[in-house]
């Protein structure tokens, strides 16, 4: 696999991600807060549209894999049982001088707040010894603010699978091997979000826990790294810009058996999207222990009673979000209308060619776009065609997030949809009104067809397949 | 409208729930933690249908409104601004002797924990005087735990909304009259959580704020409140289950010019499903005021510039899929196979008539039911019967929650969907390998028909239309 780097930055995408209403700074009116994102109408849609993928992808398609939706807060002793409470930590100082705390695995590269050109300490000050910082945002649940009703938010969906895996297979009449999934927030108190969106303390995930027979660890991972890898592709990721990080023996955590991350190739670098994880009975045999409850399979074939193992698919929605916005981001010079020529990238520094103007384009997968199409009438002056493009949207509209705009050159409105990711524009026109055709334009080619009205339903639909 | 309470106890359908994967209680293993729910296999697609619903009605197919989806944690200010900080909060006394925190307004009804025969200071104890106590969950945001990093986990979506208006309004091109559509989760540290998922610490909302011209408020709000009503009949939920409770004047908030709750009839009284409230400007006014920003609209065609009034629709996803199972739960009598004879409610205490069978069914409406219709071989044994109906489910279960099951008699596996709410069993029998017909039963009045399997995929696609 290649290690191109996108050709976008991360500047770039974020002014257009603002301007377009893709994602927006949390609190903004209030100087922001730092690590917390808001998506806007765009952004909103294209992120439902990645959770529904996967969602029909992961569950409403195969027979073996079943939903939750647990809780955000839930019982602290799961965060007990799960080693979040003792493990999930970085290690801070704090400047005795200037009372900032720091990561101390992070000195060399964090400046001092007092001296920013310098590096921590720099203001004159010690340092504290390290201590650990756990990363779990805490609050108390009931009236009383003491340790007996510290809760916390979970800083992943894993655990709530954990803690129900007994009830969900008493009622969903499955066999190891089997799965269960959850989408769901989860926070972590990052002491130094980055990176726009990709590291941030409020996320969501989408999570799998596969629950295997003991033994069959290794076929199994290979399994689901191979089905998350072609997912991606399904979505517009383009296979170059993925890569897989397999984990060494010495990086493991003492019960893993493998991992691999399935990595993207951002403006900021290659970087994780998806970790998947051969967990053995770690999580199972800790609640058990924990809970003094039994978390085992029966298999009434060979009347064996076991603890399944887990192969753990782990993504971050807002991180798929952001790789897809990346991937789909170009800026292209395309000829004038009524000129001949190719589409092309535009090259950093190059001068525009004559005859060509330049154009910003979101090339989304059409299931992942946050509308499906755009419907023009070609004058909103002349109400037969405005009448015929307007009961056309509203047909679509049933089906489908479409958009509606009559207003300015038809050239105009291609570009605005262009830049929202619209991946068909559909003009009602003079010759409408005589052979009940329309222009079915894509957005990545740019070419034109005429198509029957009557089969533009249709073809939305199989793009959308 | 009638006061017919529902014929289903809370204990009846919380055991439903729990036996097919409805609802669990949070953390259960470790005892439970009050106030919080997990949603099972079948509950995640039943609320994911709600919702779905709700966006497709209130976002995709208007023209006016458009989604958003805001950050959970947001800056403090914000709840300054909103008034929570100072405002949402029930006064609470504490008990001097066994230092029980009690609700200063329930005390009349709230047990000694001492002695819970007797009223709350039984054990001897005097009480404090009530201090404010607020609802809002409490955390840090940083690495350092002090007055300058406390955040919030918002008590509602409807915040976020507003602090984003602005740049909503920029990137949208909407015009006033338009909304703002929010899903989401919000948390309130009730002190009493109580009626099973009804008032519980951690919900889902479905907000929208509805911007519009000032003294246009009384319309808009009575065009929402018939909006909102409608939709309940489109869900499933009976018009004479519902009511509205209007709000006088001097129970109104002092910047709100009228409020309507929509109830439902639940087995534990008359309870709101959602308020609808008209605000005036007092949300968009405040943050302004506290942020400093500009919350204005300017209206072009006018040159009029104004602080749009808003009507806000807020509706809980948690209470409508309670009222939603609620209202499709029935305990019937039906006749046995081969015998002639009604479908009955069962009346408690009346004796199953000779003939009769009972069933359990839920009669969701067919796009909220979470697997909308299964697949069976009328025998097991029979490959060709087993080819053909695996091949019309994999067809199926390309665009739809669906479900196969082969094992035991068919009138058994019949009330095992009709239990889950599959509104539609399809079975392939003998007479499918002569004529490409199967047997299409419907789940409410057990009728069954023959369907070619050519048309069964569009009947199925009308009856989610």
């Amino acid at each position: 696999m290649s290690n191109n780097t996108s050709s976008v930055t991360l500047e770039q995408l974020a002014s257009l991600c603002k301007r377009r209403g893709f994602i927006f700074q949390s609190s903004e009116i209030y100087g922001g807060i730092n690590g917390f994102w808001d998506y806007g109408p765009l952004g909103v849609e294209l992120k439902r549209n990645i959770k529904d993928a996967w969602w029909q992808d992961t569950v409403q398609r195969r027979d073996d894999v079943v939903g939750l939706d647990a809780s955000i807060i839930m019982h602290p002793r799961v965060w007990e049982a799960s080693g979040h409470l003792e493990g999930f930590s970085d290690p801070m100082v704090d400047c005795k001088t200037c009372k900032g705390r720091f990561r101390a695995d992070q000195l060399e590269t964090t400046a001092c707040p007092q001296k920013p050109s310098k590096k921590v300490g720099a203001c004159g000050g010690d340092l504290t010894e390290p201590r650990q910082f756990n990363l779990m945002f805490k609050t108390f649940v009931g009236p009383v603010q003491d340790d007996s009703s510290v809760a916390y938010l979970r800083p992943e969906t894993a655990q709530g699978i954990f803690a129900q895996f007994d009830n969900v297979l008493s009622v969903s009449r499955q066999k190891v091997p089997f799965g269960i999934a959850q989408i769901g927030k989860a926070f972590r108190n990052e002491i130094n979000p980055r990176n726009y969106t990709f590291r941030s303390r409020e996320f969501e995930q989408m999570e799998l826990e596969f629950f295997i027979p003991p033994g069959t660890d290794a076929e199994w991972h290979e399994y689901w790294v191979k089905e998350r890898l072609a997912w991606y592709s399904r979505i517009g990721l383009a296979q170059e810009h993925l890569d897989k990080y397999v984990y060494g023996k010495d990086e493991l955590a003492h019960y893993a058996s493998a991992c691999v991350d399935i990595m993207y190739q951002f403006p900021f670098g290659l970087q994780e999207l998806e970790g998947i994880a051969a967990r053995g009975d770690f999580d199972l045999s800790r609640h058990s222990e924990y809970s003094g409850k039994k978390l085992e399979y029966y298999n009434q074939e060979t009347n064996e009673r076991f603890i399944p193992h887990v192969v753990e698919p782990s993504a971050g929605v807002d991180r798929i979000a952001l790789a897809v916005l990346c991937e789909a981001y170009r800026m292209e010079w395309i000829p004038k209308e009524g000129t001949d020529g190719d589409i092309r990238e535009a090259e950093p520094g190059e001068k525009l060619p004559a005859g060509y103007e330049e154009r910003t384009v979101l090339r989304f997968e059409p299931i992942i776009a946050p509308i499906k199409a755009a419907v023009f009438p070609l004058l909103k002056n002349r109400p037969e065609l405005v009448d015929t493009a307007k009961g056309l949207y509203r047909d679509l509209q049933r089906r489908w997030p479409v958009f509606y705009d009559q207003g300015g050159a038809i050239g105009r409105r291609y570009r605005r949809q262009d830049e929202a990711g619209t991946p068909f524009g559909i003009t009602v026109d003079f010759q409408t009104l005589e052979d009940q055709t329309v222009t079915w334009r894509e957005r990545d080619s740019m070419q034109q067809i005429r198509v029957p009205i009557a089969e533009v339903a249709d073809r939305l639909m199989d793009a959308l397949a």
